[in-house]
């Protein structure tokens, strides 16, 4: 951590500053420069209340040197993380696709949905059963009723299912019936749910929030990986800008970043990142380009039926013809999308 | 509901958008223009799935007419929400003054600030008992041993207590001991959390997340009243933008079209709102000259200890100079800060 | 447009907007529903004053039924604009790769560093000779000199040149050494530059302003193509948002956006995009995979000596590399990228 | 300026990063931590060129100590900077009141503002002959004889001018009828306008840009005084963030922040910041109660016939009340608005 002293703080000032860090353990450099003190505070900077340094008599501002993330981190691991997900394997060559309705809304429009992604080319059947909606007036999901009928479209189609968890006491329900939890942007900070999901051991994907540093999604992915369950993904799914064209922007950046910081697979969502159909095929086959590791996309037989996102569902025929193409910017760039 | 054509829609197109609002049961009015056509579909269209419509073939855009929040709306409240808080009224003509320290670290800690709050002017005490923390391995909070504090605080000093609940499954502990529940600005849209405490009829502090659209915020307003929760407060506390050199940018803008928008209170949040103790004050006067109903702000006998937020957070000293400030100005602009 | 009035404007205010319309020459209608009254003004919306209207008494907001822009929009030209640059043709089936040093330093440099991007597969020289830096005290680039040694450069490679002008006076000098004039991400509404390059009748690479929406930025396309000169490419290269690991986000979906909206090329930075050399290739091959017509990436054989933009600039050898994956990932989408 | 070395550089990494900041003329420090390895490089870090740093072998991250402008920085020059705008005395206890309309349409019209801003209580007369318009198909102002008729509402009111001048080219043709020379937003790295405006010694109102950080707006108030110019206004209208409820965020937290970190004196446009005169009124006052040194006002005679910025203008009469309600503002912080 290093401390820069403002061009008017006393030797009194930066003796406190110093006096603190060796009381709290630490090793301390001081470098005085012509227009500026610095005060180097060597060692593991991620356990130094960085807020009370900073409100200290003479502080301009403090740097922290490390990362805050440890487990989420390359330095702490290396190599990707791979985990199986059904017959597939996610975070090494295989690009895995997830894909299903947005909501799922009756026992027929799953299983019907299920199959024609299977039959597509998609490894894992996405659906929701409890829904966030912005309008209390608005569909809230079937609930566990819901829940059931993703477990009759595992059974029909032998893909496992990710949906989406919203409360920490609902944990054990969903865990009940599905194989992978998906933490939504809206609680990528809801910290009772991450500690809920950590505690389950199931596999997480969880969703970057739509106004979060990369960082802080990384310390989210840290909170779930501090209960020991190591199967996290982490979800770009478009961010919140200025620009009101599409849903959201897409930070395809995020993608190579997060590769490059964490051993955790990433996985693109780019039905959020554009919220337009129009554009769901541009941005899935740019996220393979970059170098995601799974791909998930709202899928829906009748898109202007759909009870939520309509908007950017995609039909199976549409998903079908996508899934080839994935499957040939994948060959370019030295990876698989399998059967 | 408007619904505008593309270019090249077909008379087929046309045709099946007005069919499908009319079995809805609406009317509707085609207008044909020279490079567009527009399809009016008259009516209360909160109950029509937008992006439905969006999804049919041949529609370019739908522009919905009517404001996606009802029971949040000056249409349909006129006149200002008002309640009693402790001794004093929010929403009406007083300004009322909520301070405390971020987290509640110690007995003697929160009865010491509390005194000191008193003392400086202040109506209602804050702290936080369950801490929201970017990092699993900061500080989180006393828990229930922080609520009972709070408490005692309470008796000390007969301000009313507002303490933030995370988890709807917290709700009934913090009603125990607290007066006002506040939600976080990372917990908005968690419904489940929306509904816990609309159910529960104490009275809400709603913060505004970090990049929600006012409206957006609002409809959170909107699952609370939707409880037959009357007693909602609105909580502007600054949004993320690119600037950042402050925490977060402080949408002053923000309290002048809640208070056009809305009948409820508007209560600013200068600490997280700027996120330097510097600007605390210059925020504070401005949100009193914007037209704050109330002001909430973090208050620490020692900042540079404090277990969180310690740069927001301003000395007793420093906050009863400026609780004269804001009287002034409130004289200033025909409102009145009541001792 | 449509102009929704507010629930409580009056028979009057709703008379005078009618008659407002009509002066100006417009066909109305008038549609009066439960919560609201809706006035169509049927016709060219582009004309009206938008916000006169807005202020008139009693309204509550107006929507616009046109796009602002009409020369740079598909309506106009549903076929995709392509235009010769030196041997290679942009628009089309060929992606065209612009790359070189960030800025002109000294004539062996430019050259070296032409010839390397040639070799490596680059189709056109770009280069600064004007320099647009945030301090005062930076290099601000060799001015004409720069000029001269592009020119030189094209001599020994047959390679066309891209350089930035930021004043219109300039216009005319620029146009004696380069082929293609760029305009940069700040001087993207310097509108007295958009004036002198569209007369120029000199091909223009707009790039996109840091905080512009799609909109505007076709919008400054419009300036360009409203002097005659149809050769202008649109450029994407990052826009500026909460996210700062990055330099800029690489807002990938305004490639899809752009080529839907528009016949223009879209050509795209990832260099600027991404701001650190390490992103630049997953950011460029995604550019590919989404639809891109042509590709900028800087380029400088000793980045770590670079006057400017170093740490986002290629080696050759990385550059010759990432020509070789994208001519893959052009292949997988049906398009090329010739020698 | 301190680098940080990524966890695997190695002895030689090191030492090439010491080398060439010794080369460079300064002295190093070298701080081998457990986790990572730091090199402080210690002297006035402003001339060294930080990407090149970065951009070594081994680098993880390069943190600049120093701000990078000085001529503007408080560090420069502690007292606040005042000089006179005709009659007042901006940056000083006086709050002056700049006001007049977007556009300058006619003589009448702009003599008939002027008189009533004057009346009301304004001290400069603002109004814009050359306007930068989104469309190129919108009025752009009247030119030079719109600044010929803003000199003849001088000699009618006796109020100075500002107005907008758009290219380098135009600095003495404005200066000729002017006296304050305004950059506006989408100009204000427009580096060749700053040197023009820097060279004409006149007073200068500096806009901050629609997506600037506040440490890029002062590095732009540094090149105009890097010219010996030192009658620089900063002034703050407004950034663009996801919020489109208002036309902008009035960033308020700037202004503290920029009479901190600068002795320039600080304007506020609650017009562009706002952009609906609704809202301009509560943001004007809580500019004042922020500590702005100015404030600039719209103002038009009949808004709904405005060529430009209807919305966000307000009637003389409105404008008037304002006066008086910022003046109460001004006397409870300690300043005051003179007649």
């Amino acid at each position: 951590m290093i401390v820069i002293m403002n061009p008017d703080a006393t030797m009194r000032d930066k003796s406190a500053v110093i006096a603190r860090a060796e009381d709290l353990g630490f090793k301390v450099h001081l470098s005085e420069g012509k227009e500026r003190t610095i005060i180097g505070i060597i060692g593991n900077d991620r356990v130094i209340n960085r807020e009370q340094i900073e409100r200290m008599t003479g502080v301009e501002r403090v740097v922290p040197i490390l990362k805050p993330f440890k487990l989420a981190s390359r330095e702490f691991k290396a190599s990707d993380t791979t985990f199986p997900l059904g017959n597939h394997t996610i975070g090494g060559g295989e690009i895995v696709i997830m894909a299903g309705p947005c909501s799922v809304e009756s026992r027929s429009q799953i299983i019907e949905t299920a199959i024609a992604c299977k039959e597509a080319g998609a490894h894992v059947l996405r659906g929701g059963a409890f829904k966030p909606r912005t309008s209390p007036y608005a569909f809230q999901g079937l609930g566990e009723e819901g829940l059931k009928y993703l477990a009759e479209a595992r059974e029909a189609t032998g893909m496992p299912i990710v949906t989406e968890v919203m409360e920490p006491g609902l944990v054990p329900l969903v865990c009940e019936y599905a194989d992978i939890l998906q933490i939504g942007a809206r609680n990528m900070q809801n910290y009772a749910l991450l500690h809920a999901a950590g505690e389950s051991q199931y596999p997480v994907l969880l969703k970057r929030g739509m106004s979060s540093l990369i960082e802080e999604w990384l310390m989210c992915a840290e909170y779930i990986l501090s209960h020991g369950n190591t199967r996290v993904m982490l979800c770009e799914r478009g961010i919140r800008t200025f620009e009101t064209y599409t849903r959201n922007t897409f930070d395809i950046n995020a993608i190579p970043v997060a590769k490059q910081l964490s051993h955790l697979p990433v996985v693109a969502d780019p039905s959020h990142a554009t919220g337009k159909w129009e554009y769901v095929a541009a941005a899935a086959k740019a996220s393979v380009a970059a170098g995601a590791d799974g791909i998930i996309i709202e899928v829906h037989p009748r898109p202007d039926e759909a009870m939520s996102d309509g908007a950017q569902s995609l039909k199976p025929e549409k998903f079908a013809r996508l899934v080839r193409e994935m499957k040939a910017i994948a060959q370019a760039v030295g990876r698989e999308v399998n059967p």
